[in-house]
């Protein structure tokens, strides 16, 4: 049984306990009142999310009246869109006026007026319309909003967090009940925690459409994401549009047509995500799980063999040919001019030995490298091949495309079979059967001087019924045995959504507000750890992302949205 | 702790088994072709969802050239409109040719032509432009598609039939690769075994969209569901508008203007389902499940006590008072004008009786009825009583509202607490916790000699990971101990969509396609259990509602629809 099926029958067995019918959920008369309190009180005070580290909020209101952003100092088409965008998210589509509830309006006549917020960036970190947001990023911020005789201000050292800045106080505008719109006189200061705070999605097993990628990157800026990973290939499909390799995507998708991404595909979502300060990182995964690329290249792929011959069927990229290497130096080269980032995410993970095991040609190979039957050896001599290959492709790109770029990102198997990385790799930390399996992985990689990421307890394609964005939001990167050194090792964290069961129809729903509590968990200070606070600014933010156009699901039991969702 | 929390606390602990993360699916080389190939086939031939009673397909194609419908016999407004929807269902958005495949078409230059299906309705049964689709129903059809010196027929006893006969022969057609629409010759008869075929979405929880309940009303027919089940109030919301108590949702709706069903809206929603054949049952549900109905009529619901004196909170509806049956008869009275349809679900599930124990009123209420401590004969009380003022008010309606209707769906509680009903009465059978819970409650419902419908095994609102529509496939409604004749009077089931997590935004994705499982277990032949010929017609039908613009989602693992969903 593969392991598809054994995840299957695991959750069959399980079915039987919750997956039939169950209660109608009779509730009491105080639960049911609760609720409707609770889907009232979101409608109020503007509810930020995620948590920001600093806010000193005023019972003092403010009232937006011929309101308007107003730039000192540097500025750069970034900015510039960045603004139209929120002018558009403010004031487009706003909840209506309240006429059911008791106007609580009276005597508020007299709020002192903002009619313009300032946005400065530090003179000097001047922005520029190329800016590409980077791993060093500074996405400190601050909001001012005062009695009127000061200058109401969002500041920040650059451009990105400018841009976090406006999501922020975009959030922090709410709505008297007879539509007026006001915020709280505020000091605010911000920054995250982690500065890799990312969300994966793979567009292998099923294709998701360049529309809802980039929908998606609405809804990362919202909750203050700032890495898209794009598994974008894997066993199932190839759907990138190779210049080099044209028919990797021809034979190798789904169908070569509407379902790849083209070059201009491509460099339309890095610019929207870049725009929104969001890093792309593409990861085209090796040695395993590169069945479709076989296709196109078969030759790349080791060949199985039964019974003493070759049985038709293929395995891992195949280690031990010089051409493999000349294949992928000309994939990857185009690979690292098309994703600017200087992070490329090179899988490693899952690598199944059966095949190498079967086939003569590498056992020869094996033996004559001293490997014995230490196939782990084998791989690693793959990944470390593949490394020196790649670590020098930057030297060989135009100096334009991101010279720095000669980092990477390798899933945690990589470093278990002790390839010798580079110290800036990040070790991305995914395997969890039993929900504590990550904490030791966390404590070898940081103890072995490698950066880490975390996404073991984040996987959001898995589903269950109810509220399950609170087992989500409890569980913390730095929550493992480790001293101070190896803590700060940890550079945060992403959510993934894997394939198999997610489209373009349903990625949206799945993902979101579900992938908010991993947004919170990976900005705020550790210690925002109340479920109840939290999900009193969940459900106000969970109504403010259907407003703007994202179909975030209502997983928090019975309530509403003053405005719903409508496509 | 209510029973939400005990079903929280029950998912949390199984969560760390596959709520965590888990494998990255790695899968061998033949299961990625086999699931490339399965995608694949499912462009070919006109996969049928359900599946027929009887069906003769040859290998011989007809070309559909010059195609149009042709009305023998009696026509009317139903069956014209019907005719116009098909015309755009088969022929707008149709998926493009297939270039990327080898041409299949060789030699088929000369597939004889489909230019006229005619549609005849038995003359006998006259459609007329007011017929409203009821329990008695007949929807049995068939369609005959031969060698065109042969007319080409979809023949049927009433327009009922027509309507699902057209379905049928829209899903028949499918593409050669280089984009012709063709049909097999074939002679299909077919009916459906159940005669209540239903799908109940609670509008309380969450409110839910009139476009969204009008676009399930889509998907609805495509699978050939003929009941929507609307569970329209409960406690947390009263979302109907009445013209008696206005009240009602103006107080008790979650919001009184963006949150409730107007009287127009109603009329939509049954006209909408009354032209694909679809009857809208509304449930009224009490005397529990009212909470909301509270917020109007106070006095309606029992005043609980605490510590001697009333605290403030409430209970189900006060069954001892007249005032509440004189509020029940006037509010029902508008109801069954509202609704149409011969059957009105009365709910009667899960009274919780500790309220109606706290109030002194209600004890003394017992003493006199000498029914001692049994609130169950207190709830038979209720329950009878307002059966007898509701089977009176049929004859006080004006003529032509539904002058039958008099009759009745409840859950199973009331018949377990032995209230005597109506021989018409269909008993809903919904509890199920171990999964075997329903067939025992079945025998005893049968044995009383009452009909009966079954959701105990498909509340979809419960969610797993994977392909789920297995386990709601394989549940059969006759499959308990009874004879020939109980069996017998199980008259269907329904798919139940509960709200607690569902709104707008989910709800099509939540239900398609996996109540398309229970559609064909409702409609098709007992012996039609072959999960794999069934993932094969399933793979092709869930992408034909995508075509057809439902965003019925990817549950059947990794591939790809020829046309994907766009909103």
């Amino acid at each position: 049984m593969n392991i598809i099926g054994l995840v299957l029958l695991l959750v069959c067995s399980l079915g039987a306990c919750y997956g039939r019918s169950g209660p109608r959920m009779a509730e009491s008369w105080r639960d049911i009142q609760q609720q409707r309190k609770a889907a009232q009180d979101s409608l109020g005070q503007g509810q930020l999310w995620p948590e920001p580290q600093q806010y000193n909020c005023s019972s003092k209101l403010l009232l937006l009246e011929h309101f308007r952003f107003a730039v000192k100092g540097p500025r750069c088409s970034i900015l510039d869109e960045a603004i139209q965008r929120y002018y558009k998210m403010i004031f487009r589509r706003p909840s209506k006026p309240r006429h059911w509830l008791k106007a609580n309006s009276s005597g508020k006549g007299d709020i002192a007026t903002l009619s313009k917020v300032y946005i400065m960036i530090n003179p000097q970190n001047p922005c520029s319309d190329n800016d590409m947001p980077d791993v060093d990023m500074d996405e400190h911020y601050e909001v001012n909003l005062r009695d009127p005789t000061f200058p109401s201000l969002i500041v920040a050292n650059t451009i990105w967090g400018a841009l976090r800045g406006l999501e922020t106080f975009s959030q922090m505008i709410w709505k008297l009940d007879d539509g007026r719109m006001v915020v709280n006189q505020s000091i605010l200061v911000d920054y995250p925690r982690f500065s890799h705070r990312g969300l994966m999605l793979d567009t292998s097993r099923h294709f998701i459409s360049k529309q809802v990628l980039l929908q998606n990157l609405d809804a990362m800026a919202m909750n203050k994401y700032n890495v898209f990973h794009w598994h974008i290939v894997d066993d199932q499909s190839f759907p990138y549009q190779s210049r080099t390799f044209p028919d990797l995507s021809t034979l190798g998708a789904w169908e070569p047509y509407e379902h790849i991404y083209t070059q201009e595909d491509i460099a339309e979502v890095i610019e929207y995500a870049r725009l929104r300060g969001i890093r792309v990182i593409a990861e085209f995964d090796t040695p395993g799980h590169s069945a479709s690329w076989g296709a196109a290249l078969s030759q790349l792929l080791t060949p199985c063999y039964s019974n003493g011959s070759a049985d038709g069927t293929f395995g891992p990229i195949n280690p031990i040919l010089s051409s493999t290497y000349e294949t992928l130096e000309a994939l990857f080269t185009e690979i690292m001019e098309v994703f600017p980032d200087n992070y490329l995410h090179l899988g490693g993970d899952e690598v199944d030995f059966t095949c190498w095991q079967s086939n003569p040609a590498i056992t020869t190979f094996m033996n004559k490298s001293g490997y014995g039957k230490d196939y782990a050896k084998l791989e690693e001599y793959y990944i470390q091949t593949l490394l020196d290959i790649l670590e020098k492709i930057p030297t060989k790109l135009p100096a334009k495309v991101a010279p720095k770029r000669h980092e990477f990102v390798v899933w945690q198997e990589v470093f278990d079979n002790n390839v010798v990385l580079d110290g800036k790799t990040i070790v991305h930390i995914w395997k969890d059967w039993k929900g504590t399996e990550w904490q030791p992985e966390m404590h070898s990689v940081t103890k072995a001087g490698y950066r880490a990421i975390l996404s073991a307890c984040w996987y959001l394609n898995y589903i269950s019924y109810g509220a399950d964005w609170q087992t989500y939001y409890r569980c913390d990167p730095q929550n493992f045995n480790g001293t101070a050194a190896q803590k700060n090792l940890v550079v945060g964290g992403e959510t993934c959504m894997w394939g198999e069961y997610i489209d373009s129809t349903n990625v949206m729903i799945k993902l979101w507000p579900r992938a908010s509590a991993v947004a919170e968990r990976l900005w705020s200070a550790q210690s925002v750890t109340d479920i109840g606070n939290a999900e009193k600014r969940l459900r106000a933010h969970r109504c403010r992302m259907n407003r703007r156009g994202i179909p975030a699901e209502p997983n928090l039991g019975p309530d509403f949205c003053a405005t719903e969702y409508s496509p």
